[in-house]
């Protein structure tokens, strides 16, 4: 996606705004729940249902490395973990189950969170508006087709992981100062800290559901850097912009 | 990754060069023959061996709109054709060597095919260098490192589906002109044909092992397209590309 627009601002204004995906501008984190439910059920018969989901997520972690983000490599990880914790009793037909929910994931009608499509159309009055989501290629465009906010954007970045890395290799790439980038987001660990760490602005917008492994041990320090600042909700975000100085 | 270098040319000499990597720089379809094999010693209890490849390719072309492309997809619709071949009686224990055969492929070493770093060193000497290939972006992005050829491209761009949409938004995104921009590859649905139907150049470089997907129904009537050249291999693509005008 080409950069079209372009607005004419004083240096010290805020230039790109960056949108994140899941859980930020669509719901995400309640289908992966929704599915850890169903695979507590269809593991329920060999094992105590509170370590399910420690185990779970042990998997997950593990499988990081080489699987990466996404349904494709959650589906793969429940597979494991309920032939680990049936002691390899698991049936053919469970194992079917389990692809069968990670199908309804893929499925699942994307839902926008509250204020998401107005925040978009606000911000991008007065910025060039970017969405940066991470994880699975395929699943992340089909998810931005269907939530009907392409056309919002003036560019798409799918990358497989949101570091310092990839936010510098975006910013090169759209010609963007990092002093006068803004990224908002749920995840503290994706969306948050990285950024700030390139000395760029970040608007924290928290997800009651948000992944274990999307959160830092120390958010009191990120929340006290001085480029920090919260939004309750996607409502509060264009004056939390409006007010932000480079 | 940034088009830093630009190239001082006429109007009508070739500006982008641009690669496929699976079967064109580096080895791939080589891997997933060798799991081919594996998965058929595992089902040889269950099914006449002659089946399994068949029914394998109908799965993943059925499970293709909603898993993409890419190992990850490749091991559940192994796992859904282990469950169908078997009639539900495939076990734990052969699920879990399927998914070890699949991560076998993700950590197996990326083997580059014969003047893939000569051809790519050649080229950018008087264009604009770029890869472009599909499939799992994570897994990509790990071929892309371990290959060492990172460093030779002005871009990469890895996409969900090669399409004519998809080379359009990269012609667009780095300001290239189709007739003056060529690509290079393995796969006549891929590399080839959207590219020759956008009006650019297409280098068609065939390998021996090419998944079916990939092929089309009348290679003649593509070969004999203005703007198709064939070369036998990597060795051969500066020379043909040398000879290429707009």
């Amino acid at each position: 996606m080409v950069l079209a627009v372009t607005h004419d601002h004083a240096e010290d204004a805020i230039d790109v705004v960056a949108f994140d995906g899941d859980d930020t501008l669509w719901h995400n984190e309640s289908i992966f729940s929704m599915t850890h439910e169903r695979f507590a059920e269809l593991m329920a018969p060999y094992v105590q249902v509170e370590s399910i989901g420690e185990r779970l997520l042990a998997t997950e972690m593990r499988n990081l490395r080489l699987f990466g983000y996404g349904v494709k490599s959650f589906m793969l990880s429940m597979i494991e973990t309920a032939i680990e914790l049936s002691r390899g009793k698991v049936t053919a037909a469970e194992v079917q189950a389990i692809i069968e929910a990670g199908r309804s994931m893929l499925e699942h009608p994307v839902e926008l969170l509250d204020g998401a499509e107005d925040a978009i159309r606000s911000v991008s009055e007065h910025h060039r508006v970017m969405l940066i989501t991470k994880g699975d290629l395929f699943d992340q465009e089909s998810k931005l087709a269907r939530s009907g906010l392409g056309d919002h954007f003036d560019a798409v970045e799918i990358v497989a992981t949101k570091d310092e890395r990839a936010y510098r290799r975006i910013m090169n790439r759209h010609g963007a100062d990092p002093r006068r980038f803004v990224m908002i987001g749920n995840s503290p660990r994706s969306d948050i800290v990285p950024v700030l760490d390139l000395g760029g602005w970040a608007i924290h917008v928290p997800h009651p559901l948000t992944w274990a492994h999307e959160r830092i041990e120390d958010e009191g320090e990120m929340a006290a850097r001085e480029r920090f600042r919260l939004a309750a909700s996607l409502d509060e975000v264009p004056a939390v912009i409006a007010d932000l100085r480079a």
